[in-house]
């Protein structure tokens, strides 16, 4: 019997690391080998993607070479992580993963459609998550948040109207799409953690 | 006036970088400014994207993140490097450039055609040299010669029928397209060169 594939996503700062963990005692609950991935990142290529994409560069990011490698990173974790713990029988757990790249390059940056979904085609093929859970929260409220925490990275860096335009793109993929749910993370973190745990006692049952 | 750019091609050990040096005088003997770049490479973020690409990792390297990891750098070199010396009247040598990829992913690693054809829409969106000299050799002979520089990369690994591939996919697509010059790379080097002057001179007139 082969894994199933849960990812979280949502904007800096939404919960995403705490609510993780919770889904993670679900699965585990539930007697499911399970494997946690981040993304971009999760293998060493992968990783020192990441890096390039993270760095703050002295020369234009273009917006074409940042989604290159997004995409880059992604097959090498798919291939090399995803699929063969899936194939075993292991689920994967996976802190973000397509629909960010949808969301924050096609909303955010706000790159041709039909760029990415060749993109999609060439890198996935097809694949996808089982059960995506969206944490949505009003960008201030998660910058706030993820301030808290350090340091804005050069994306983080990006302006309140890119994060805007990227969770209208995340509500907007999430209501047409039955494999994502939402979950309001504005509210107190009891209140959205009960609501994990709603929405993953109804997927596992 | 713009400047015009002009790529060398070629399997490894082909000669281009001799190939280079003499190219370079001809353009600055016509009274050109010149600048000369490497693929991938030739820009902090697209060498750093380089050194990913040829590093001996211990997971398996898929050919879609290797092509996407390709693109990536060319489009930081495009855009930040090759098209702005352009708009100035500066001319651009290259050691390689996209046919590069057309030859060793699409031929080479077999790659399908129009995956590689909708990563050049996204990235060079119609880009494409002035002149490109590619210098033809068999694989063994070329090989010979880099070997002599010291021990082979990743991608030189690959193996003789990989590089028989890729020669005959450059071959093809020079044959196919105006502003691609074939030079019989395996002659004497004071033919060569001979033959790379001529090139050269009937281009400047
Ligand atoms: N519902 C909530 N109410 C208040 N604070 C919260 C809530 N959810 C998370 N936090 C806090 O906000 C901070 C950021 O949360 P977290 O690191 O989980 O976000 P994240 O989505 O993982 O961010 P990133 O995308 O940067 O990894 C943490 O300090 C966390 O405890
Ligand atoms: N026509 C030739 N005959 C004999 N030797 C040659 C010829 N052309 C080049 N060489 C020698 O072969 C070696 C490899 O050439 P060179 O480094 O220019 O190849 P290259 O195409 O730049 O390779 P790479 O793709 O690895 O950069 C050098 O030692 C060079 O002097
Ligand atoms: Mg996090
Ligand atoms: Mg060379």
């Amino acid at each position: 019997m082969s894994g199933k594939f849960i990812v979280i996503e949502g904007l800096e700062g939404a919960g995403k690391s705490s609510a993780i963990q919770l889904v993670r005692e679900c699965i585990e609950g539930a007697g499911h080998p399970l494997i946690c991935t981040r993304e971009p990142g999760g293998t060493p290529m992968a990783e020192a993607i990441r890096d390039c994409v993270k760095h703050d560069w002295q020369e234009r990011v273009t917006v074409e070479a940042e989604l290159l490698l997004m995409y880059a990173a992604r097959v090498q974790l798919l291939e090399n992580v995803i699929k063969p713990a899936l194939a075993q029988g292991t689920w994967v757990l996976g802190d973000r993963h397509d629909l960010s790249s949808r969301a924050y390059q096609g909303g955010g940056r706000q790159i041709d459609h039909q760029m990415i979904e060749s993109l999609r085609t060439i890198s996935l093929k097809g694949f996808e998550p089982d059960l995506t859970l969206y944490l949505d929260v009003e960008p201030q409220v998660g910058l706030e948040r993820a301030r808290g925490r350090g340091e804005l990275d050069r994306i983080e860096q990006s302006g309140l109207a890119f994060f805007e335009r990227t969770r209208a793109r995340y509500l907007q993929l999430a209501s047409r799409e039955p494999d994502i749910q939402i979950i309001d993370a504005m509210q107190p973190i009891e209140q959205v953690h009960a609501s994990i745990r709603m929405a993953m006692a109804r997927y596992l049952s």
